[in-house]
């Protein structure tokens, strides 16, 4: 599902009914209301929604965290919904506090839990040239006056490939910038202690050891430069649209007329589940795809002539990037688009095999729209699942 | 392109320079304003962005139009965006008139050109076996509780079955309705005239001439219970959100795991543009998609291991409706998906076909998310090709 969608699905009455939910916090102010967490998500449904609450007060969660939050409380279910007023990443229209009816609270755990904290991958050759197409795509933007010159809020999904490219937007041209975006990781906490980010709005933050340690000492510092709000609040279509974010994900593959697939590994297999990133890819002033050309040590092209599955489709994706070069398929024909995916975006040594692809489809379906062979637009996945080559 | 996003891609200079535009108008006002015809669509848009325009006055337009349009111009490009102050589908935010810049007419020419007037086919069993499923399911949800009596305002996508889905509501229990849609067709004209919808915005009439008849006859009338609006607002995602539209498209397939292919005939060949289906779609309370079961006399199903083009994937698709049944995909995992679409869905002349291909996949790629076999996935669709059977 969107993460956009979760909290509403549940207020809808989609999702059943919710007996217990278990919630996070940092801690219980006297009259009842709690400190949230370094992650929102969906605290505020839950806690609205379910018959019974078990609070899990976590003692490793800085004291500071305290003021950072804006918790949103105007949202209402149709016919009766109003604007959200929110205009800019760093607005704040709700209350540091999650709201909770203490009668529901069945039960108070403490706890000394420390988050999954993954460590990201120092920058590699690979993600360090993703990050200079990127960064000079931006920068010709800037010049063309399609960008202001401290570019629009940004929203970076999270990996070792997204913190690459934040860590080289830290090292950028760049000044003044502002985030907003669902999970706040290392890059965007460095650019934030270098004064690059002026300011970032998110609904959790997934930070390593190290990056945990130095937000929770210098936590002052960044409370007034961070908001941490609801997850249909930082993921929400309308806000993500009106204020023109320009929205970087991951992906597994992309194919010739600029699908995406960012979940399922041989149309089978979940990676991991779609995120945010529909809710910024779709409603985004620039919507940026990036993965390195080749997995596998070079056995697996990440271009190819038909995803194995589709999570973006090609009306969502404007701009292809791996360490080859960046793919600007703005007002493209599907034709065009595939053209210029593999001469800037494919690894020299599969794209022979994907122009002969483009060829005999073109020859074999002359003059329609997305030429596709079937019968072997999936050939290079099964291939690989029987022979471990495409 | 989604259509909402159209306009803004102009604006935000994506598509490049706009040298003429050729804008059909009902007329044009002593002070320079237009009356925009039946079809406002992007026409405020290219009217500010074009160098030079041509001004095309279209006597077979209704003189009554004046008045019944609704034209937005707070837009703002990022980051200057303010909410858009629409909350019910009969809100007027704007003025009745399209501005433009007398310096920049080069010619008015005058016409008699009628719309491609496409005549719609009476409603047939399938069609109207398709209306019931969706008037049973609607019926159930206001019992539940999740959907008020008058629903919420509904969105239909043009042609045949969503003409015959309009013409079951036209014949079914729920009164006082709305209509937040994109182009308004016979179908809901009826509606409006019988009383059964209060009101209906949109950004275009697309009427057969019996329809248009009536519609120029009855001008008075239409015009109270009728808006016309830029197509950035008739589809834009804040508003479509907002308002918790119920979405319903048409498709040529549905796979399995609830993929959606509304525009391409076997992956190559385009049958439509996706049109508003993806805004409505994304955005929507609830997102049905129909279809008959089988197309070419039955030859084809349109139920299908692996769609050929995804416009909609699993994560916007909620409910699938054919002339066998209605599936109700909300808060299912992919599996349960499948079985329910093979179940509900499929033509029973396929079914056996499609859960051997679910058990084998499974038993293929077992505890998988969205179990597949590449190598058989899109065989259908090219046996076809090939036979023409599937």
């Amino acid at each position: 599902m969107h993460l956009s969608h979760v909290a509403q699905m549940a207020w809808f009455g989609f999702l059943g009914h919710l007996d217990v939910a278990v919630v996070e916090v940092a801690g219980i102010l006297p009259d009842g209301r709690l400190i949230p967490s370094s992650s929102v998500g969906n605290n505020k449904t839950w806690l609205d929604q379910a018959d019974k609450i078990i609070l899990e007060v976590n003692e490793l969660q800085s004291a500071g965290l305290e003021g950072m939050h804006d918790i949103y409380y105007g949202t209402q279910l149709p016919p009766n919904r109003k604007p959200i007023p929110l205009t800019h990443p760093s607005d704040r229209i709700g209350e540091p506090y999650l709201r909770c009816d203490p009668a529901k609270v069945i039960a108070v755990v403490r706890t000394r839990q420390s988050d999954r904290n993954s460590v990201f991958a120092a920058p590699d050759a690979v993600s360090e040239q993703i990050a200079a197409h990127i960064i000079d795509f931006m920068s010709h933007e800037v010049k063309q006056g399609r960008l202001p010159a401290n570019l629009l809020p940004l929203q970076s999904g999270v990996g070792n490939i997204a913190n690459a490219v934040l860590a080289g937007l830290n090292k950028g041209p760049f000044e003044n910038l502002t985030a907003y975006t669902e999970v706040l990781q290392d890059g965007m906490l460095d650019m934030v202690r270098s004064g690059k980010l002026s300011f970032a709005s998110a609904t959790a933050l997934s930070l390593s050891p190290q990056a945990t340690e130095d937000f929770n000492k210098n936590i002052d510092f960044y409370r007034e430069r961070i908001v941490l709000r609801p997850q249909e609040i930082s993921n929400h279509p309308e806000l993500v649209r009106r204020m023109g974010v320009i929205a970087m994900n991951a992906m597994i593959e992309a194919d010739l007329y600029g699908n995406v697939n960012s979940t399922h590994i041989m149309g089978s297999s979940i990676m991991n589940g779609i995120g945010g990133s529909g809710d910024f890819a779709r409603n985004a002033y620039l919507s940026f795809f990036v993965t390195p050309s080749v997995a596998k040590d070079g056995a697996i092209s990440c271009i190819v002539p038909m995803v194995s599955h589709v999570d973006h489709t090609e009306h969502d994706v404007e701009i292809i990037v791996t360490e080859q070069g960046l793919a600007d398929l703005r007002g493209l024909a599907p034709t065009e688009r595939a053209k210029l995916i593999v001469e800037r975006c494919a690894h020299p040594s599969f794209r022979p095999q994907l122009q002969d692809y483009l060829d005999r489809a073109a020859k074999s379906s002359s003059g329609l729209h997305t030429p596709h062979l079937l019968n072997e637009a999936l050939s290079w996945h099964s291939r690989f699942l029987e022979t471990g080559k495409m």
